[in-house]
């Protein structure tokens, strides 16, 4: 279903994208494409303990290789400084704990950690040469689990960490980093109203994005200061700013080209090997190229954080939601920052909740420091929440889709920040749902062993605004030329050029979208957060609109009238009754020399929330705990959909994660913390015979707060899966799954408890 | 010497120039670093004939080879249509001619003229592979020399060629492309009021560039129609130009990267390897890189037109020109084209002349089509008119330098083309001569067989103005980076940012200015005329301004006051008495998020006209006929030097291309139409060891064109060269030398004839 306005002549249209031709052929360039002249290669040796001191690092017998190049270790980074409170005051994101992450500095909190980095000539050579760097760990156990690591007699794995909750620090250290508290209304009142309580604990593993490209960087440090950098990342700005933050060097005087991106979901928003290239470039003087393996990228990167949550909610005996609490404890890794507080903000967004109080625990734990992914901390949130009211609605033995209506928030509803929703689509996606076909058909028999279940949940996400630039260039044959900030990663080169191409009123095959390098265009934001269509769209209509403005003034002098008499609609500019098409009229500004240019940047709020709803049948095999996924549907509001195949991408790519967080990825760990499926072979993620086609729905709630309505869609469809799995196993077996993955052997143990 | 307005800050100082380091290290990226995954190499297969008709090209047995991937010939090229009149009416740059120059239609003009080309997975590979392609030729007898060509009995070498002048067409075909007349006042009258009227012939060789970097490109054709290559050019949106025309694809589709450049002196301002290697890619789907060696770059690139001239003069017995004559053939090469037209316009500029006919022609002959080689056209016809001139201060007993400044044009003064001189610095250049030690110091004395002599000569050339685009970005640490469209030859991304640098205030080292792609920035012109310091220049100054205005915007927010009352002045920005540098004021607009961007597409008229005087001593060894340098002073109006180590750079390179010119360089022929010496062993050119230290002498009289008064600098030094070292020869030797290089063989028979 799309509905949206009838009026655009590009908006929701399906041309073929920009990008299209130079991914099937296998020519678009990715970071390992890149190249230099001269180039040498980089390797990093990484510890083989989750946590321990480090008493000494001897790379005397590497540096003394004719192979090696240069051997760096966390000594060649500029300090860090600020231990305790002060690395603490500036939050999740504090310089030492980003650098330790990048190199370890004394100490090790995860397996995988960054202890050195070799260059030599090739590849080979450097991994041969890792052997050669001599490591004096003090080895210590590790603290694994979230509840382990939050308990008072826990091991302190930070020493200069101190929780802090609303500005103000603990006394002694802590392996909570931080407690969010947000609350309204009054809870135990709410309690006092309900008819019916019910408390329950949830948890989800960690879980990696998964993306397909491993992680590359190439850095040459030119001896005149200059550093160049490219790498897979989601935002080439955000690489250079982190660069220049950790190596202290001015943002000036660091270019970072774009690549084609083989994925990120999130985990490519931050700087890992980038760093180290560049520093080794420095030492040597010639460009370093460095890649992960997939084990390097499992535990050396940022995977999503496990979670321990419990909810407690009170209902009324119609269904009306009158209290909740929502206790949510991440696992942040080996440093801090889970994006607990964006699952905080998410979590109970799709209701409307006078009375709550949400807490985030961000804790740490030796794993690998945890990193963004798709919707970052919602999924955790979204699950315990609407797995808890799948189980109110069995006690109630209430239509789950009904209860959701019953309950949805809308426009003025109190969010749990405590502002109000803006106009939003919660409730016209829980009818679209309802209307499906899939919801108003039958599930169909249970036959054995073979039991058949359905479940449903809700999606929420925020959606990001920020700051983003466009260049507009127009060309002779009246085609036009659009530099846009943002790093590409699903194809929106080509959703921002049609919104150019609609406020020009030109064929969208006449723009010829490019993402330049960070010298060659203004400041913009990452690609994450559901924002680039909304801001860079919004900053190319900008650019656009200055382009139109500059062809009318030139067009003005060509018909030697006033520049005010010139008018433009729908790709036509007029005067008195004459008119050039856009085509006519950049010839004609070509013939007379000039050269026309739009420029923008924007940073533009309201950004409009997103709301969705999954509906999921499954099959589940009770002698095997196998589950098989029969039929699914997501539908989700996306504002306007400027190019609904990209929409429908998103959707299915999301519901895929999720199945795949929902039945089977998990981080497997020996007691002594090191990770017991470093690999794609033993990480199980969902192939394409694991799923069935996934049937979308897009639901367009045109989103106020933009020119033509675009809210952003590509994290919510990853919020709903957890849930809607778990509930539709649940309802199959008629056990309740809590504890994710539902595995075949957690399936199969949860089938054999209840019998 | 350097005069100058004291007040400048950043205009007239020797910073490190900003492509310094990149050079000095081996870092820069020049053409030939190039790479694209999946590239392949590609060959030329050239004419062994200087004259032939081409009966047919089998390339079937190329084709069937395994290790064959394409082969292209002039039939996968675009039709360019027209032949007889039609082709002729376009100019010199007629399409067909300019296509036939890159791969041959039929007929074969000049020895090295490309016929094929194939593409292999290696170089070696495609080079095998050019024996497989077989060619049928007709050879037909080669016109190797202009007076040869010029005779009503000369086969006719391009059939459909009809000798134009002023617009009209012969009814035969001739080798004769174009006559072009100047002419002024009373020629005759202008005799009869003279006391000494005296008429000579001269000659000049046929020379290249020599530049170090031969030629080189990579092409990418996507399937999806979006071309882009990269290549050493002078200019990669006139590379991009010339691709459409010649490939009828949008320049709207093709994007060019720059490339550091190993020399180009006129030579680069056209397509040779760019087409061949796009279509090949065409055919393949795949990148294709091709490089040549050096004896395809002396047969099969542009270099400058040998000449024959013929100058008469008459003046009085004090030394005043009355009436001049010259008469100016240029050999073409194979296709039309020859810059005669600018040796015309140039070879009297340095005299205030009321009488004049300028006669020009631009003939083929079957040698490779001439390009344009720093001045084009302006060293030729400046020798024959100063060797003349020579000969009569020899006649009148007068000396050289008194005579140039009793006949010195000035501010008003008729130019060739019948305007006006603006005001011109030709009489300071004069007066700074005669000033110097050198020509203050006596020669020395001659012994023996070693014959000492002194030779002055004039030189002038028009500079350049046209398109040029720039684009300055504000970094919040108050640096700027700078885009600008030139391809940067000899140091030009310094000139224009000290232009900018002056402009806002602020320390060169704070700008760092950047060359991108055509798709990056807007058209700018190519980097040739000695047009970029005065026109990128310009623009990168109204970027500033721009850029300037912007920011005193954004204070003015930032203040809270009116845009009108915030005022600039030397890097500072002022409103009531309160101050922000320009760093701290990049600070406040960072902070406030903005982001400044200024952007200016100028196209400058205004470029003043240049002059310069040289000094050359020079010792003959009148056994050897060899001739040594021993002394050379070369002064020049640079009007205002933004960066005087350039302009030095500048002086000085011109001296060393007009010394080899003058001495040793000549393109050998046999009389089949064979170089006979297409290697740097054969072809000799001028060594550090050939030449003494350059002095050099910049005078400065600002151009009231440009608002830092530059004139252009890179051409002028390359015309007195040959002139000055010929009266030097001839000053030495007593014998006059009246056709170039003055080789030791050619100087051995003067003196030989002479005794």
């Amino acid at each position: 279903m799309t509905a949206g306005n009838g009026a655009y002549r590009v908006v929701g249209t399906r041309p073929v994208r920009h990008d299209g031709v130079d991914k099937v052929t296998g020519r678009a360039r990715y970071g390992v494409d890149a190249h230099m002249p001269g180039m040498v290669w980089g390797k990093v040796l990484r510890s083989p303990h989750a946590r321990a001191r480090i008493r000494g690092i001897d790379t005397s017998r590497a540096e003394a290789s004719s192979q090696v190049l240069a051997v760096v270790t966390g000594d060649d980074f500029p300090d860090p400084g600020a231990g305790e409170a002060e690395a603490n005051e500036s939050g999740m994101q504090s310089l030492r704990y980003m650098a330790e992450r990048v190199i370890a500095r004394g100490r090790v909190t995860y397996e995988g950690q960054v202890i050195a980095a070799v260059a030599a000539a090739s590849v080979h050579e450097a991994e041969e040469a890792l052997r050669l760097i001599d490591v004096d760990y003090e080895v210590l156990p590790p603290v694994l689990d979230v509840r382990e690591a939050m308990r008072d007699d826990a091991p302190v794995i930070l020493d200069d960490l101190y929780t802090e909750t609303g500005g103000v620090f603990d006394d002694n250290p802590s392996n909570i980093a931080k407690h969010f508290i947000f609350e309204e209304g009054d809870v135990e009142a709410g309690y006092a109203a309900a008819d019916l309580v019910m408390e329950r604990s949830y948890s989800t593993a960690m879980v990696h994005q998964g993306y397909i490209e491993p992680h590359n960087a190439l850095a040459y440090w030119n001896p005149d200061g200059h550093l160049i950098a490219e790498s897979s990342s989601q935002g080439h700005f955000g690489i250079r700013d982190e660069l220049a933050t950790m190596l202290e060097h001015p943002k000036s005087k660091i270019r970072v080209l774009p690549a084609e991106i083989g994925g990120g979901f999130g985990g490519k928003t931050t700087v890992y090997l980038e760093p180290l290239a560049a520093v080794l470039s420095r030492k040597i003087g010639r460009p370093v190229k460095m890649t992960m393996n997939r084990t390097e990228v499992l535990i050396g990167t940022g995977p999503a954080p496990g979670a321990f949550m419990t909810v407690k909610m009170g209902v009324t005996n119609e269904g009306k939601i009158t209290a909740v609490n929502v206790d949510l404890a991440f696992e942040a890794g080996g440093y801090p920052g889970s994006a607990v507080s964006a699952g905080c903000l998410c979590c109970i967004g799709p209701f409307d909740i006078e009375n709550f109080r949400v807490d985030g625990y961000d804790v740490i734990v030796n794993k690998p420091k945890s990193h963004a992914y798709r919707a970052p901390g919602a999924p955790q949130a979204e699950f315990a929440v609407d797995a808890l009211i799948d189980e109110i609605c069995v006690e109630l033995d209430m239509d789950p889709l009904d209860f959701r209506r019953l309950n949805a928030s809308k426009e003025g509803d109190l969010r749990v920040d405590g502002t109000r929703f803006h106009p939003i689509g919660n409730i016209e996606t829980i009818d679209a749902a309802i209307a499906t076909d899939h919801w108003q058909s039958d599930l169909g028999q249970s036959t054995g062993t073979k039991r058949r279940g359905r479940g449903v949940a809700s999606g929420y996400w925020l959606n990001g605004g920020g700051k983003s630039s466009a260049v507009a260039r127009l060309n002779g044959d009246g085609t036009v030329t659009l530099l846009e900030g943002s790093m590409d990663i699903g194809g929106t080169r080509t959703s921002i050029a049609m919104q150019l191409a609609e406020f020009l009123g030109i064929p969208i095959e006449d723009v010829d979208p490019i993402v330049p390098d960070t010298d060659s265009i203004a400041f913009t934001g990452v690609t994450g957060g559901s924002r680039v269509t909304f801001a860079t769209g919004w900053a190319a209509i900008e650019a656009a609109e200055d382009l139109k403005d500059q062809m009318a003034e030139g067009l003005a002098d060509y018909w030697d009238v006033p520049a005010d008499s010139v008018t433009f609609e729908a790709g036509v500019f007029s005067q008195n009754g004459t008119s050039l098409s856009f085509q006519e009229a950049a010839a004609a500004l070509q013939d007379d020399g000039l050269e026309v240019v739009g420029k923008a940047t924007a940073s533009p709020d309201g950004s409009g929330n997103t709301f969705a709803i999954h509906i999921a049948d499954v099959e589940v095999d009770t002698e095997t705990g196998k589950v098989d996924v029969l039929r699914y549907t997501a539908l989700q509001d996306a504002g306007t959909a400027i190019y609904p195949p990209y929409v429908e991408g998103q959707m299915e790519g999301g519901v895929s994660q999720g199945v795949g967080w929902a039945l089977n990825e998990e981080y497997v760990y020996s007691p002594d913390g090191r990770m017991l499926n470093a690999s794609f072979l033993d990480y199980r993620m969902p192939t394409s015979l694991d799923l069935p086609m996934i049937e979308t729905v897009i639901v367009e709630v045109p989103n106020p707060g933009h020119p033509y309505g675009v809210r952003g869609v590509g994290e919510v469809p990853i919020v709903p899966p957890l849930a809607a799995m778990a509930n539709a196993i649940s309802n199959a077996i008629g056990v309740r799954i809590r504890d994710l993955p539902a595995s075949p052997r957690e399936v199969q143990a949860a089938v054999a408890a209840s019998t």
